[in-house]
């Protein structure tokens, strides 16, 4: 299995050992060394009723690569551990490589090693390393009061693809139109396939106070970034980006299951870029990030709390809760 | 969780940041980076039925350790992610941190990050991170015919270990000799409690032509070495240090169930380094492993083939998988 890694990802460059030796050998990648490590576990983390083994592989290291990016920095370098079930099929592990080598190939990471066991179910632990240029890295505790509080892109749209996952909206033979069909397709693709902020994040160090990326959702995210800078933060709801495909999700489902809003504070998994900047970088934050796009969202202040809409952080991070279980 | 393993291990020192980020922000260890992934899974690597979870958190650390050793190096940092059946109790993540806190306490490897989900079994990874000093690292392929090739310490300790707690043999109740019952306790010891030979391995960088840290036992790694490097060797089984404690156990189990040279040659996870020296170096190696111990067992030569006494190298391997299952 080691061998058929290797023989996927290669065993070196440069000077750098690979797979193939009690440790791989690398070059430090820069000034610091950045490293993080998430596992995603079957059905917990996702189903292989709806999810490819390729697209678990991929966001294993998406997953990875998004933290770095939310310290500014460039994941380089990842190791992978995989737990495979004796009955899995061999396609399986193919599949798993499939992804990792997707991914590989979107953000320029290499797989340099790894470890293999047996497991009841799958699981894959993914930990990726990277540097910073000179700018970085950007941690979640620099913000201040008066810093605007900002994100990348859209939000609500992982938690609608696994909706459309888990009522099957995606099945081909039902009759939806073929826009509302390509819209629930991407959704589908941001929760299987997110895509890491990697420019955007390396765009934003030396201007961005504090940053982290969007896995547990909004609302547990502004509490996470304000604990850490110790501060509060005053959010305009009206503001909060909502995902265009999420709202016709919502419009599509007549049941009313969705409140796009609430999915879109309450939902993990978009990894977005949530950060903070002087209110007069503002404009220079957006033009780092680029086409992703950047949305003010209010502002961090002293308060020690976060004021989010009508209703308490606690009671919008239970409602996270009901979304996970 | 995150804030236990915080709580336990440190938010960081001097300029680095541990738990609490997106990622860990570290110094680069040296002018390489050394990086090795573990994974030890319930039911597979281990049972929880006579391995407590310190015994396995101890463990997990060790294992990348003492890869990291086996490159000439030194474990500075580690990540690690855990899988906890959602039924287990609380005490059981207590103890995996209090055996990580072992490993950290005797190797100076300090845990700077982590991750945790549910899992049908207990599973822990670790990925471990070191340097080498100006002379390392020792890869698995510099060796040249006509080198030494050599062991540290005594082998199949931690195969008699395995043997003793399935056959309930450290059972205080049963009437053994104190002697024995000592005997026996070491050997369990070196099954659960593993200890890196880091001293050993970073006092060989410069010296050793190539090294590899016995965990599939002798037979599969002399494998992996002269694979590696392109050569043979011949090894004098007579010579082969076989542990005194593991001759005791095969003393006193009366049905002739453990062959102590087999066990030697074909039980992992004794985590001594097996390595080459030229052959005028053999006393140099000795005083950089000190009271661990060298024994020379062989020599590489140029016939592609490892000869081992009277049996082929599959034919013991074969043995090595019987040990395994």
């Amino acid at each position: 299995v080691i061998e058929r890694l290797a023989e996927a990802f290669g065993r070196g460059r440069g000077a750098e050992v690979w797979a193939g030796d009690d440790a791989a050998v690398l070059a430090p990648p820069s000034r610091v060394l950045l490293v993080t490590t998430d596992m995603l576990v079957e059905g917990i983390d996702f189903e292989l009723s709806y999810a490819s083994g390729a697209d678990v592989g991929f966001k294993a290291l998406s997953t990875g690569v998004s933290d770095i990016a939310a310290m500014g920095g460039m994941a380089q370098r990842a190791v992978v551990s995989l737990g495979l079930s004796p009955s899995s099929p061999l396609s399986l592990l193919d599949a798993l490589i499939e992804g990792l080598s997707d991914a590989r190939a979107r953000y320029g990471t290499d797989v340099v090693g790894g470890d293999i066991s047996g497991s009841a179910e799958l699981n894959i632990t993914a930990t990726v390393f990277g540097g910073t240029g000179e700018r970085g890295p950007v941690l979640r505790s620099g913000a201040r009061p008066g810093d605007a509080v900002c994100v990348t892109g859209s939000l609500g749209a992982a938690a609608g693809g696994l909706f459309v996952l888990r009522r099957g909206l995606n099945d081909p033979s039902l009759s939806i139109s073929p826009e509302r069909k390509e819209a629930f397709g991407r959704l589908v693709t941001r929760h299987l396939r997110p895509e890491a902020r990697v420019s955007a994040g390396a765009g934003l160090a030396g201007t961005a106070t504090s940053m982290i990326d969007l896995s547990d959702g909004l609302a547990m995210d502004l509490g996470h970034l304000t604990r850490a800078a110790g501060t509060g933060c005053s959010i305009d709801v009206a503001t909060i980006p909502v995902d265009e495909d999420l709202k016709a999700l919502a419009a599509t489902v007549t049941d009313e299951a969705i409140d796009p809003l609430e999915a879109a504070i309450t939902g993990g998994e978009d990894f977005e870029l949530l950060f903070t900047v002087p209110a007069e970088a503002v404009q220079e934050a957006r033009v780092s990030v680029g086409e992703a796009g950047v949305t003010v969202l209010g502002a961090m202040d002293d308060t020690g709390r976060v004021s989010l809409g009508d209703r308490s952080l606690e009671s919008w991070i239970e409602r996270s809760w009901e979304h996970l279980t």
